[in-house]
């Protein structure tokens, strides 16, 4: 395969006997979403204003970056009967939709949940850990065209799963759009309460609170530069998910499914927008090919069919390897968000798939069922961080406390040896406080 | 109970009858860890050299920081045998104490290994997470006089028990000065890979790679100020695991607990720094006296007794509070990285403490014990981070993906659903990938 546009589908054709394969898949795969030094400083401007002024910076810098003419706080808190007023106004159709994908996802956050432990040793000494919710959650949605009602319902639901007393979401309106799905959906998932601020001025109410706004333990969601920049900035004072980077997939296919429904699944992540990556692998050259056809012949019927287009030029690939265990290599080496596994024996491949957000097996689970319904989160580690993080769960609003119950007799056998290392490091408080405990 | 030192010990005494005690007690919690602009500046220099130049770079800031002269980092290396000799260098009382508390951290982190699971739906749907390590994980440790080799075992230990395939650790050696204990406690550990690399620099090279280091997924463990600026840049690219403040200690007595022992348990966590925290509460006043008597008697009996006395005076309280329940408001208030829970029915409190980092219950429990070799981790969060953080642990050094593996029924089902929902939100290449799966 060549890099060059065929009938006028313009993406990247790879192959791993190509001599310069790891590099062009390394640039393929490169994504800095740095904030430079501009929007650090402004991010930093907004933060101080918040933290000196709360409400009064908030309905500013509202009115300023959304467009708005709001003179208080109360005109950007929607209350709960605004919120059921939506989901209420919803067809029928969509509300039975959204309803039973909250049901689903309920169902399998439930299984998610850690319990506490403990266990009791010979001596006596229970040793163990409590697992409780955090207070509060700040959920960020995004406004205008990137508002998803899918997106209210994978953060808010994994909080009220885990404890959370009372969950706060932000989400802002430019020039004063609502979007009706979306407080449809907080009212569905159990979102407490909900203004209407966004960007690093919401991220900043949320982490240190304002006369309206309740200071909350933990920030998650997604959101633009200045979102990104300010999470970061406040990661310590209060919890942050992660900092998200544009979608991906990446399908490994053995040949044996319709080239029509993986050209779908590409075009299903390229419609998210320009910057998202939509990666096909497989060892059949001809598959390839029909594959290739398909999204000739199908792009043009696509409505975001000028997003689809750029994305696929920009970060789009389909990758000709030699074999299964190559791709199994690519897979561990891309650590992607969305796996699909199009194969005949998607359970075979699972043991060793060692890096991946969300995994999708055999030809019938196309990627689009988890991001809605089938149950488990859409928010995935992107940018091959799903080497080293999770999808969000329940367990990204809980934490644990360890417990250390030392009978006399126990404490008696740990003090000594406590002491022992306590002198090593040459902390005698530490050793002497473990000494007082000693049996005489 | 006044502010002014009584019988010499400079600590502050607060009583939550004062008018302005919220006050009071948010200006004694006050802890900002900040970087400034220099710090973040010369941090950003160091990152981008170490990138750029790799090994290079590491070897001359070794040079400029650390005081040395070596030409290659072939010098800043440590063998396997280096660690083993360090080990069976150790006096027997040293080596066997390290071993014992080894063998407990890690019987303690083997009972906190998640696990993978999946159920499957009537229709034959498939749903679950697959847990699995982290490939390579990095350990910063610090050098000089805070050079631990119980936080060796701590942060190398549930990496292992988690099953990362290879553990480097980074520890500076200023002006050539190794620490035998920490060697040891590294190959007690498994540690496979021991550079003596300090700093910003060293975070670089374990987030970037270089010739010599290799490039691993998390960076766990404190340092100084330049560590932590380098951390909390590099999040992202890979995996961290807090920004730690001091050290603090909650301790809550009902008056029951020898004045001495409690006296003592102050002072060890004290003794860490001056900028380390640690603070009493009870509603028994007298007990209060009586503690700070011991605590006027003991102190010049400490060979760490200046920094004893100057972080009692700075950052240390003994607070007098109405009763039990007041007490248990001010834990969930202050939310600390150590409570000793002195009391006679320590169970009883428990359900209520739900922010804390580890819980020491009864007379007992010295913090001290779990400092070395309880079990459980001694890496915590500190700064009211319990709010929202957890003990370093197993889960740490795992990460989880999403299954989905729907049947063909399934499919059909959940395709309807999210066909509907993706054209809520104009997302109709979600909405047709899953319709080819509909069953005609």
């Amino acid at each position: 395969m060549s890099q060059s546009p065929i009938d006028g589908v313009d993406i990247a054709r790879l192959s791993t006997l190509q001599a310069d394969f790891d590099h062009r898949l390394a640039h393929l795969l490169a994504w800095e979403g740095v904030s430079d030094a501009e929007v650090q400083q402004r991010v930093d401007e907004i933060l101080a204003a918040v933290k000196a002024r709360g409400d009064a910076a908030l309905v500013e810098y509202s009115n300023r970056f959304d467009r708005l003419a709001v003179a208080s706080m109360a005109e950007l808190t929607l209350s709960e009967g605004r919120l059921r007023q939506a989901f209420e106004g919803l067809p029928a159709a969509q509300r039975e939709a959204l309803s039973s994908a909250a049901e689903r996802i309920r169902a399998y956050h439930e299984r998610q949940k850690p319990a506490s432990w403990h266990y009791t040793e010979a001596d006596g000494t229970v040793l163990g850990q409590q697992v409780t919710p955090l207070d509060r959650a700040g959920i960020y949605v995004p406004g205008g065209k990137a508002a998803y009602p899918s997106s209210v319902l994978m953060n808010a639901i994994p909080a009220h799963v885990a404890g959370v007393r009372e969950i706060v979401m932000v989400v802002p309106t430019p020039d004063g759009i609502l979007n009706e799905l979306v407080l449809a959906a907080a009212y569905l998932a159990g979102v407490d309460h909900v203004f209407t601020i966004g960007g690093a001025q919401a991220v900043a109410a949320l982490a240190f609170g304002t006369e309206t706004v309740p200071r909350v333990d933990k920030v998650v969601g997604p959101g633009n530069i200045y979102v990104a920049t300010a999470k970061r900035a406040v990661f310590g004072q209060v919890g942050i998910d992660m900092i998200a980077g544009p979608s991906e997939i990446l399908v490994v296919s053995d040949g044996g499914t319709d080239p029509d429904w993986l050209a779908m699944d590409l075009f299903s992540q390229a419609e998210h927008d320009e910057d998202a990556q939509a990666v096909l692998v497989s060892w059949d050259l001809e598959h390839l090919q029909a594959v290739e056809a398909s999204i000739a012949r199908l792009l043009p019927t696509l409505e975001r069919a000028p997003i689809v287009r750029e994305s696929l030029a920009r970060r789009g690939a389909l990758i000709h390897c030699r074999d299964r265990d190559e791709a199994m290599l690519l897979i561990n080496r891309i650590a992607p968000e969305h796996l699909e596994l199009s194969v005949a024996n998607p359970e075979g491949w699972l043991p060793q798939v060692r890096h991946a957000g969300a995994i999708f097996m055999g030809r019938y689970t196309a990627e689009a069922l988890g991001d809605y319904c089938a149950g488990p989160n859409h928010v995935l580690p992107t940018s091959g961080t799903a080497r080293f993080s999770s999808p969000l769960g329940v367990y990204d609003f809980q934490k644990r406390s360890s417990i250390i119950h030392c009978s006399a007799e126990g404490a008696g056998e740990l003090g000594k040896l406590a002491s022992t290392l306590a002198r090593g490091e040459s902390l005698t408080a530490h050793a002497r406080s473990a000494e007082y405990r000693l049996k005489p």
